[in-house]
């Protein structure tokens, strides 16, 4: 099952020039095998990319896809002035998320989230990567995870999936935080890997939501599982999660607006990603911008991703995201197009497998009607993809 | 030719709320007849709308859509830091846009800007403003919008043109504004009405641009002619534009960030619409939003455009341009609904044409997979449109 493609403009992803040469890519079975100008392979399929760019298929490292109903109205009634307190008491906010998502079965939270995946992949995207987190009981966190599994035999995509039943404390826990992570987010961790249902753990380290404290001993429990894990830090304040994140060898660091330079070394060090989510900082309106000259001073590897959830950031395109971590966190073009290529991979464990086209990684590609990544980064609200390709298959 | 539209569930656009009953749609060749509730026409075919949500078609009243070339490695180049001057001197800014420009034939033109104009399409747009003013030269300019005619024959769609020659002052009228007016403005006016290219003139109105005396003439000479006007005002600092606009009964004054209380009356007092663009607004990083509670008080229609323009707004879409307005510049949700339709069309002077669903008007709609108005302006990156229908006619 060898193939061959040819006649593209290569962008490789190491870095985001097109290569000047004509590359030629050479498959077998879905791997990348060969990538060299001139590839001689007589019994291959060639396939003829008609001279569109060829770039790393787009990964989408940190969603909330998977969540039951909208915040629609929400939105609405906060434009007219209506406080959070307000909506709160309306049953607003994350607890209606959380209502709503407690009432779908598998099936429907499939159903729901799949137009969000569909607008997610017809911008080349081949790896997701969806969070539970709306279900905040056990049952509800593991379907949540059922579904985002399900999202991924559904439709020609690499999804992976991460454990975040630490995203909130649900009422019925009010005031007993220490209790939800013992008996929701880590015994519930444990029928989760059981059911081979998790692929990382996150956690959302806030001062309204959980401390270093408490979600020190749910890390703890994931290292000894051998789970790699991730947290929300430094979004709205600094409370130290960076730092937790780094002691036990975080994939990455989420949102970071607040995140220090001692944070940022410590990143470095651990080999944890800055992953920057504009779109939230975006509708949030937030004034505080992650620290961009201390990651790079650092060599912290940074990626963007979309952050699509129904309240703060109800975001279905990765390649807004790119204009908006040019426009709002001034990355540069390079640094954007890495973002959401091998970085991604980075911040979910899969350099090995998918962000760059490069021999023994799979064959995930995006063909594009662009003249270069700075096109794709500049424009907003326009897409230029003309196929996708997983695992060597235009899909 | 009498067409009954059904099953829909209808937001006229004289509200953006759904109508609480059904509502048929009659229309004889392309033009709305009777909006009600259980219409009985025998003779009519039968258009079954599938419990969609219909609205009005939308309107884009303010786009540069026809250009040559694009400005992606200057966008590159100023998040490395280069500045202005820099990129200037090395012949980037305005002047590229206007070279590239100058070196296209229509034909080249059209075929430029229809990946553009298939965007705004595609998001429900049945109406869309083009400028010239990238042609700097009288036959550049008249070339401008001799594509934009173009365009609106070879796709569905109703192009209004308008004539910008004084959009900058060329490099071969260094220092003499006056006499650019005078020799390619306006004389380049006349032959542009002889030829019916011109639904109305606009001009830009800036220290970096041209004074209110420098227009003064050009307003003066449009009025004589018959022709509307509309003016780029006050966007970057407060120049008395809006004054010279509404003076002349100025269909709209756009951008306007630096209109004063006092603007807002005179608009409110002459029919001025403000067309709020905040696609320049992001890109540029501004912080000083248009006076929306001046215009509310005053009572002045607000529409929004997504001002898709190779520098300061590569924007090409209208639903990411409501949700703008909603998140930067605090506008209501029914408010983002009517600048995208009935104020945008007041904007173009097609009260009467086209904006709302009501008898007498053409037969442009909208037909959404979403629950209401909220979710349209509530999701980003996100296009829920099922189907478009112009002039009565699904295309
Ligand atoms: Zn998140
Ligand atoms: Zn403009």
């Amino acid at each position: 099952m060898l193939k061959l493609w040819t006649n593209a403009r290569v962008i490789t992803g190491q870095t985001d020039q097109i290569r000047p040469e004509p590359l030629d890519v050479l498959c077998d079975n879905g791997r990348i095998i060969h990538v060299a100008p001139g590839i001689e392979a007589p019994n291959a399929e060639v396939v003829d990319c008609g001279g569109a760019l060829m770039t790393p298929a787009l990964v989408d490292c940190h969603t909330h896809i998977v969540f039951g109903g909208d915040r629609a109205r929400e939105f609405e009634l906060r434009l007219e002035g209506a406080s959070y307190e307000q909506i709160a008491r309306e049953g607003g906010g994350i607890a209606a998320t959380m209502t709503a998502t407690r009432a779908m079965s598998v099936d429907d939270l499939v159903q729901s989230a799949l137009p969000r995946l569909d607008h997610l992949l017809a911008e080349g995207v081949c790896t997701v990567e969806i969070k539970s987190g709306y279900g905040l009981d056990i049952e509800a966190e593991l379907n949540m995870l059922r579904a985002a599994r399900r999202l991924g035999e559904v439709r020609p995509v690499r999804v992976v999936t991460t454990w975040l039943a630490a995203h909130a404390l649900p009422p019925a826990y009010k005031g007993r935080a220490a209790e939800y992570i013992a008996e929701v987010a880590i015994t519930g961790l444990d029928r989760a890997q059981a059911e081979g249902l998790v692929d990382a753990v996150d956690a959302f380290c806030e001062s309204i939501a959980f401390s270093v404290e408490q979600l020190e001993p749910l890390f703890a429990h994931a290292t000894k599982l051998g789970i790699p894990v991730k947290l929300h830090a430094e979004q709205l304040s600094h409370c130290g999660g960076t730092q937790l994140a780094t002691r036990h060898k975080a994939l990455s660091a989420d949102h970071v607006e607040y995140a220090t330079e001692a944070d940022a070394h410590a990143m470095a060090a651990a080999g944890t990603v800055a992953v920057l989510l504009p779109g939230a900082f975006y509708t949030l309106r937030e004034t505080q911008s992650p620290p961009v000259a201390a990651f790079r001073a650092a060599g912290v590897p940074m990626a963007l991703a979309t952050d699509c959830n129904p309240g703060t950031s109800p975001v279905t395109s990765i390649l807004l995201t790119m204009n908006m971590g040019a426009t709002l966190f001034r990355l540069t073009v390079p640094e954007c197009f890495a973002a959401v290529t091998r970085h991604g991979a980075q911040a979910l464990g899969l350099s090995h497998e998918t962000g760059t086209i490069a021999p023994g990684l799979s064959a995930d590609f995006a063909l594009w009607e662009a003249d270069s990544a700075a096109v794709m980064v500049n424009r907003i609200g326009f897409n230029p993809l003309k196929a996708r390709v997983f695992k060597g298959e235009y899909v």
